[in-house]
């Protein structure tokens, strides 16, 4: 049974004042909570329409019915349970850093923060126009990586024009990625999903690569960012780990 | 001004059913409807609530609440258009195809045609359950770009069976997709969002490869489907057309 009080409190937490407020935030369905819950995340409570041994003091058995008035999501998934957000740690600048210049999707920070799982890059580095980490079309879209990497908000053209390593940006006219030499230490930079990376953040840059296109034809697109994201890592790993 | 039989018919073209009979696509935004009319897709009408010049017989100026009924968007973007779904066209089997074995998510279905023009793979071969490339949804998400890229429906396993070129799976435990030798003339099949390629379909893969993981944890994750192909088609131009 969920309370009129407690219904308002949790769908309070898809908005970020009372995220931060409260330090706690919202993850939905079995996948993505064991994840979490996997990864040491600390459980403020958990509330689930399915039968389950949990006897714990966080734990709510709830109806399809009261978990569908809770849940953000258009169709409910079983659990919803809210965590608290993790202290901040600070930032280690060893090995391969990415940072976000004002990526405003949710979904396509989540895909990134997924990425950054996959391929062992621990400190994720955003701008404080970037989306919130925490957003629940976050969450889902990470499934349950937001555990294993960092995610520091900050004023970005500070910390790239104080960083001692080599800055490569994601650009539509750079040098091609597949020819450059990539170190082993630096950070990758990817801009907005409209407008790339800002002008401030692009004087920043010691290196400047591009995706090369292919085909015939004229085309006036441009790569979805998390999948630019996705071949500019795998350039990374592939010539500086193997 | 758009009538009640107008709204009723055009909001019909959601669904696939009413798409198929009537042979219609809906595309929303200046910027989607400029692509595809750039790319000599046939228009079928037109409404906008923003000043336009065009007087043609298929252009309707209408308000932004008349919009906003017939979007399927959360928010209408300035204009709608009906676009007539361009005839079949007959499979080429130069150059590198990608096939998608029941891939369900419209986001990622989008993302992947989008993808498939930037790498100038211009046939794209889906099975009969993955989703509809006339989907609003998958519209929105290729930002234009299914005018550049022929997608064909078909029984995949006897295409597949019968194909006589190298056939490529992505799939968790194969090759190192970076230690591969790839064609220039070939197919890469990606799977099913939450199951991968299926059992029959893997029968007919000539060549299964992996990207690798890196890092140190131990992870139960495997990458988007639409990340993944970023990659793979990455790898297939980089080592086959530098």
């Amino acid at each position: 049974m969920v309370s009129k009080s407690q219904i308002k409190f949790i769908t309070s937490l898809q908005q970020k004042k009372y995220r931060d407020k409260e330090g706690l935030f919202i993850a939905e369905g079995p996948k993505v909570i064991s994840e979490l819950r996997e990864a040491g995340l600390k459980l403020n409570s958990f509330f689930s329409s399915e039968l389950s041994e949990d006897t714990s003091n966080v734990f709510f058995s709830i109806t399809d019915a009261e978990l569908q008035r809770i849940s953000g999501l258009k169709t409910a998934n079983k659990s919803l349970a809210i965590f608290e957000i993790p202290k901040k740690s600070t930032i280690t600048s060893e090995g391969l850093i990415l940072a976000l210049d004002a990526i405003r999707d949710p979904g396509n920070l989540g895909t990134i923060i997924r990425l950054c799982d996959w391929f062992g890059v621990t400190e994720l580095i955003c701008s404080l126009d970037t989306a919130d980490c925490y957003n629940p079309k976050v969450i889902q879209a990470t499934m349950g990586s937001i555990a294993r990497v960092n995610v520091h908000y900050l004023n970005l053209a500070e910390y790239l024009f104080n960083a001692p390593v080599p800055i490569y940006g994601g650009v539509l006219n750079g040098q091609n990625v597949y020819d450059s030499k990539m170190p082993k230490k630096g950070i990758i930079v990817m801009g907005n999903e409209a407008n790339g990376i800002s002008e401030e953040i692009i004087e920043a840059l010691t290196n400047k690569i591009t995706i090369p296109q292919f085909g015939t034809e004229q085309k006036t697109e441009s790569l979805n960012v998390a999948t630019a994201t996705a071949i500019l890592l795998s350039e990374f790993r592939r010539t500086t780990e193997m």
